[in-house]
């Protein structure tokens, strides 16, 4: 069962598509009888990539983001892929480091997300983007 | 099918689950026809995370953890995050580089693992704790 | 469903599988009636790792081998771990950052990789090597 996902993202950072997945699982446990198996989650781009982190204080969020871009900063001298912009080589790294795919069980009709748990697309570009994210639902 | 895993930390730092995750795939083996398939696991938390290594030589471990704690250390004064002590921001950086899921074919009724390879769950607060690991089995 | 690749490296880098990926997924598809599904990659060993990127500008490629070098050296101070060679323990802690485990949904027959995603193994010795990984596929 494949379900295709739009996300639109004004710009760099970790966008919240948890209640964007929850309604695709909903959606797909309604035109089918899966109510057990699992959720896989796949990004088609290497500039944006998925993350499970804390989603309750926005702290976390920001202390991620900053972490990371101060990891893996822009202007490297160490870049030589430099042509599609300052951000383009650290958002190919950055998606290194996190996820391209994601897998959550499906119980009881449900994502089994923890208590704290969200599901994070993160762009890691500057720019406005639409990003596809494919979700497959199986046994 | 799904199987809960219940793993008790003491604190920080690399837990081989590997037998208590062959224990329950045997489980799953025994209750129905699945001897080909894929076994994956979930944790449901943010601040512990999970990791297939070399399961031989503890100092490969040790070092593991002593590498990603100088790259991620407590007190950086980049943190906001801080009102759930020094050692949860860290945790939750740690999370992101590391994996909230990971998929390991069954192949003939048991774990498709390299001979080197072990499963653990990665503990990144100080304390002890109960973490939860869900495990799915599919064809 | 279970297909098994030989993948031989000449040494360290990431070198692009999504051809002889391509080739086992097409052969998987033929020999089965799975047009819809997943497919999950899972390399069997502890200092090579599984990454999708960009495959396109080569400059991309070698950027992310330089940027990877520098963040886990060899010779670091902090490993005990030192009796396999000074290129071990820098591969298990560049598999620690990167994957293990990948899943790619399967549409229509073929892989849902993104306009410019490319299946890289990234071999982290500097000695060839001959890896195992391991395909499922799915429904």
């Amino acid at each position: 069962m494949i379900h295709n996902l739009t996300v639109n993202v004004p710009g760099q950072g970790l966008h919240d598509i948890t209640d964007q997945v929850k309604q695709a699982v909903a959606s797909v446990v309604s035109d089918t009888d899966i109510f057990n198996g699992l959720c896989t989650l796949y990004i088609q781009h290497t500039s944006a990539s998925l993350l499970i982190q804390e989603n309750y204080d926005p702290s976390a969020k920001a202390d991620l983001e900053s972490w990371l871009n101060r990891l893996v900063p822009e202007h490297d001298p160490i870049y030589t892929h430099t042509i599609e912009g300052p951000d383009d080589m650290p958002a190919h790294i950055k998606c290194m480091l996190t996820a391209t795919s994601l897998s959550i069980p499906l119980v009881d009709g449900g994502l089994a997300l923890g208590t704290w748990q969200g599901v994070f697309l993160w762009e890691h570009r500057h720019s406005s983007n639409s990003r596809r994210v494919i979700m497959h639902v199986g046994r």
